[in-house]
């Protein structure tokens, strides 16, 4: 731990450090812009990322531009907020203080806002070999890995071998795994033939989503989540359900009921693990490595320390079990604790925190999508409006919704994702050396 | 070399390998789309590069997928276009074989559409710690680096370690250097006050361009080359006529004059080197390493195989000392070839090349251009905006066209390029492990 402080201006107010720029962070950061406290908002990352479109980028839908912001942008002409992009390795909550790569820095309120990242329940295997999607950077990854595949494919004669690297094995049912499902489905059926004339895509291409429960979408009505296979099936995806995965070596996806499939990739959309910081206390870490927040988000038996999004858990009454890890729920503690850490300054007592549930829906392919709204289902075309509309209106900026907008209007008139592109920035000239080395 | 043939189906037809997608080598593979030759196309990236806005991407006033084209979307529906993604090692003109880790391939007829590659004129030091410009990756790299480094300024309170991280030195004063400078500048005015008020710009950011000669954008006519100096000069870049940078470490820009520049980041643009394919005769290669051919674009003293482009080096009694290496001539030869090997095919005689110059142009910031026609030089508003509707034309693709003119429109009002991004696609597991324990 470096002994520097993190250049930051003092000043009368009081300091409220925010660790993590995702949905809970920014929301927090934004309503407290104005405020007459100082903020500093850090994030390993200079832009905020909207992840429920990544899944898109991945498909080469979207550019990752058009779904990430910058944060230096959103805090144009805000002299009261500061960015610093680095990570945060721990907390000394005796001392009000972090660390991170740059220097500490010392806070009068900490918000933990750090989210979550993929969770491989511990099989190093899976770790080492599957593909996440919990950042653009990994989209991204995704993307290119898939297009550098069918290339691959096509100077490979043996059937088996060109089978592998075609076929697509998805992990887990959940928004992710059934919206990039669709969106491959779809590839495979209006792109795929036209790019890859020399495949024979309708017998070779496989797309299969495994899930180890009994339904797709858990958490969304029976009805949404039947009507999600149903469409999925129609698309040709294999979905198997009840089936759980047991190991992938980068070559073979082993399952528990002995079933094997070849293949180069397996995404994995399975499951997530809260990251809390280093330094909290032990006992506050609950369920999917929460952290355990009381109706302030304050983390329990502690003091100016507090947790909101999906690294949070707190129960209400309405939600005995915590609250879905989802976009709403960081959005609306973001909210939440920003006005109360106004009532405070001006004198008022802080508030207990609701969830309002606003309803929830994926998108399966073209044209198609399942929404619940609290007290009303539908799926269909309409649905797949509803799932735009919502979609764009929560993007970041003008130019952003303009260009969502414009790509997929583009995309559903010529059926044809034009951003296939394997992009990536060179490396210096001396890691490009190693690398050749290593070859 | 690996002993197995490239899967690629024989056919009746002759076969024309192309080696490189750039502006000539995709002109020639278009304009042969549809013709009786079996045409392979051969590049490194699955994609063409719109090589005159690197700058702009470098920048993040464009992003890479505006400017850069797959080529299978090019090819669809073309079945005598078969496209494959890898380098050429060499080449064995006696068996008329090309040489890829892919494997080996036959050709009828080869062309040699390589381009050229930054030329750091034997100097390692330059080579190991300038940024280079000749790719859209390397753009992003560039693009990244700034941002890091602006990012990098905050958290560095000692005077002269945050001003290497904030100046830029730009070494090459034609289109490139002109364009990024003036660009820069812009930024520096525009953009950088607002992103990073805690940063004193005007006073602390330095942009430096450099040229070896007594003039910028050698080639074109003196009165553009001064306007463009003066241009650059009232938006505060500081530009050094007649001097040459000698070397760089990564801390110290060093001048032939004994002057020294304390920065980070060189940016060198002085110089190409075209890059001919090992295996041919030595005695073609000649000028700034390219390939001597004859007005038939044929390499001297050889039978089916062609050079076009910047790689090319032909005489003719307009151009003595051969063509300007720009993507003019590659578009040209690469057209009249493809016109020669249908005539060839129709029992008709093949006609000599002649190059049309129709021009030169280059931007020098916002609103600002010079512009050369033959006959004709002009510059300012109506200067700038001839370029943007030349530049606008030139790119591939109806939706490329469209978010670039959007970018454009938006960027011109809101003076605000919003796309200052760090994105990079993740690293596997493996790698990223391999990456921090380096660090």
């Amino acid at each position: 731990m470096p002994a520097t402080k993190i250049n930051l201006p003092e000043s009368e107010m009081e300091r409220i450090v925010i660790v993590g720029g995702g949905f809970g962070g920014l929301q927090l950061a934004r309503k407290l812009a104005k405020s007459k406290y100082q903020v500093v908002l850090i994030d390993k990352e200079n832009h905020h990322q909207f992840q429920p479109l990544f899944y898109q980028v991945a498909m080469a839908g979207l550019e990752p531009s058009s779904i990430v912001f910058p944060f230096r942008r959103i805090f144009q002409n805000r002299p009261n907020v500061f960015i610093r992009n680095t990570q945060v390795d721990s907390v000394d909550p005796e001392k009000k203080r972090i660390f991170t790569p740059l220097g500490y820095a010392n806070y009068d309120h900490l918000i933990v806002a750090t989210g979550a990242n993929t969770n491989y329940f511990g099989n190093e295997e899976l770790r080492r070999h599957a593909i996440p999607m919990k950042s653009v950077g990994e989209a991204l990854r995704l993307r290119n890995v898939i297009l550098e595949d069918y290339e691959r494919s096509l100077v490979t004669p043996e059937f088996d071998e060109r089978q592998s690297l075609v076929d697509i094995v998805i992990v887990g049912g959940g928004p992710t795994g059934v919206e990039l499902a669709g969106s491959l489905a779809e590839m495979k059926k209006h792109v795929l033939p036209k790019d890859y004339p020399e495949l024979n895509v309708e017998a070779e291409v496989d797309i299969y989503l495994i899930q180890a429960g009994p339904l797709l979408l858990k958490g969304m009505s029976e009805k949404s989540s039947n009507k999600a296979r149903e469409y999925l099936e129609k698309l040709g995806v294999k979905v198997l359900l009840n089936t759980r995965v047991t190991s992938f070596d980068g070559e073979t996806v082993k399952m528990k009921d002995g079933g094997q499939i070849k293949t180069t990739k397996v995404i994995w959309a399975a499951g997530i693990k809260a990251m809390p910081i280093a330094g909290l206390p032990e006992d506050v870490i609950t369920y999917g490595n929460r952290i355990a927040v009381d109706r302030y988000c304050r983390i329990e038996g502690m003091q100016d320390v507090y947790a909101i999004g999906d690294v949070a858990y707190m129960e209400e009454p309405d939600f005995p079990k915590g609250h879905p890890q989802v976009a709403q729920t960081a959005i609306q503690m973001g909210g939440h604790l920003a006005k109360n850490f106004k009532r405070i300054q001006q004198g008022k007592e802080a508030e207990k925190f609701s969830y309002s549930d606003k309803g929830s829906m994926a998108t399966i392919g073209r044209a198609r999508a399942v929404v619940d709204l609290p007290n009303f289902h539908f799926n269909g075309f309409f649905a797949w409006i509803t799932w735009l509309v919502v979609h764009l209106f929560a993007i970041l900026g003008t130019r952003n919704k303009l260009f969502v907008f414009i790509n997929w209007l583009i995309n559903y008139v010529n059926y044809n994702q034009s951003l296939r592109l394997i992009i990536r920035p060179a490396l210096p000239i001396v890691k490009q050396e190693e690398e050749q080395q290593k070859d």
